[in-house]
């Protein structure tokens, strides 16, 4: 495997593009497809078990894989957020801006990485998720080709993986004081507030902008997460389905929020080991064959 | 493995509970829960791929287990229905019964099966999850009861698994006009009518009567059913999850209706073996375990 740190926002200095590269090439002539992992961290910073542990199950099953590290508000999560010390970079559209340099970096090493710029998938946990669907949502406004000098050709996400992520912030109204205490800090990450007015709640929210640019999507979360309402994962299949967007939903019963693979392989604790949750990977990997293989189509 | 039929309903001639026990008796010591499945058939018949190769998955998986030929309007599917011709003794509260009277026989006859009656499964197909779904709310009514000559002890189902069902009148109001031609069968079936008032859709459509006797359920369909529009599934999930009851939901993208186990031992068609839609079995067992096995619980 060839790994490779690269800068794609050099004035960003948390900001990193780290490429896990299958050598050997490509796959029977074949490129191959990529996926650029977005951690989770309610954008306070971007937590390690949403990012190698995944690129690195994603590299395993023929992909080439990258993990993004967007503008947080912190380098590694503090003890104690203190907003005021925190990077002034951050808000909306910075994390659109540095996953579309991602995006860009990767199709303009395509042939070098032997990846096919046709099949780039994102795959994102929580504010990760929250990121990716802003993302598969806003990828073709006129603004953000412009701040990047790229037009939509080189923008074009081709799928996502959306993991207990944060879509419609209408949800959150219904969490707890201590969540809701959390989400602060989310939305100050977004726009440098702490409260949204519901002008914003709007513009924040992915389900919103649901449109035909948007690419299929595979969706899972978990019915007991507290932090995150799986409501999210739900209205976003449900406004999908009124477009008319490929779209696959799983929820499972149990599993608090952020387990990642909900294996060993990204486990923090022993609670976020789910043999039941971690079925997501194997579907996930089945929803995505369908589409980006080279193999027989049979299903 | 003992297989028996019992006719539950001596003036019914076309119900009879088909049992499928597993010889050998309990599981080390503890007795085995048993899974009663509903086919599907609009209730205008049972498809037989909707019954015993579904019931025979059940028990390679360790669970004695029952197909219920419930009434329908015809003994067969007729190659074109003629509701002048059909069976009158069909609506309901009838299939409620026919439910009622199978999960009666089973509790009767558990020492000699060697069933555990606190865990009795219903699997319904369509049309059968429509069964399961209206007797997991409804199983409680005294009506039920007097008619059946048995208390709620003797009629309390402990979990479903709701396989593309449907759950919420008001979504068949979307269906293109072949599907509803189909869906007014289904509607006489229920009560007669080819055409239901307001107060019918709310009454035969178990998404309102979700309430706290209900038990968790394991729900799946697919995003392209066009002939029960999965946000019957969706629906189901969002009223339970209001009920803070538990539930698991799969909306797989691909696959059209009634598929069944979706592999090789209930497809009738080719176009029914969907490798990716079959994970729903080993879901639903993976679901199961964690609430009936007698096994390690870790997850």
């Amino acid at each position: 495997m060839i790994i490779e740190n690269i800068n794609i926002a050099p004035e960003k200095k948390n900001v990193c593009l780290s490429a896990y590269i299958r050598d050997g090439g490509d796959l029977g002539g074949v490129k191959r497809p990529a996926v650029i992992v977005l951690p989770g961290g309610g954008y306070m910073a971007c937590a390690p078990q949403e990012g190698k542990p995944v690129a690195l199950r994603f590299a395993a099953m023929g992909y080439h894989s990258f993990v993004l590290k967007y503008s947080t508000l912190f380098s590694v999560f503090p003890s104690k957020p203190d907003l005021s010390r925190a990077n002034p970079g951050v808000h909306y559209p910075g994390p659109l801006e540095d996953l579309g340099r991602a995006i860009i970096a990767i199709r303009e090493n395509a042939e070098r990485w032997s990846v096919d710029p046709d099949k780039i998938i994102l795959c994102g946990f929580s504010a990760g998720a929250h990121l990716a669907a802003m993302y598969a949502t806003h990828w073709n406004r006129p603004e953000l080709s412009y701040a990047l000098g790229a037009g939509t050709n080189l923008l074009r996400p081709s799928a996502c993986i959306l993991c207990y992520g944060v879509f419609d912030l209408e949800t959150i109204l219904d969490l707890n004081n201590e969540y809701k205490e959390l989400f602060s800090t989310f939305t100050y990450a977004l726009c440098g507030k702490k409260a949204l007015s519901e002008e914003e709640m709007i513009k924040f929210s992915p389900v919103k902008h649901v449109g035909n640019h948007m690419p299929p999507s595979f969706i899972w979360a978990t019915a007991e997460d507290k932090m995150v309402p799986c409501a999210n994962s739900v209205n976003m299949a449900l406004a999908m389905a009124e477009k008319n967007i490929p779209y696959e939903l799983h929820i499972f019963e149990k599993g608090r929020h952020g387990l990642s693979l909900a294996d060993e392989s990204s486990a923090v604790t022993a609670e976020e080991i789910n043999p039941h949750v971690a079925n997501w990977v194997s579907l996930a990997e089945g929803w995505l064959k369908k589409r980006f293989s080279p193999g027989p189509q049979d299903m």
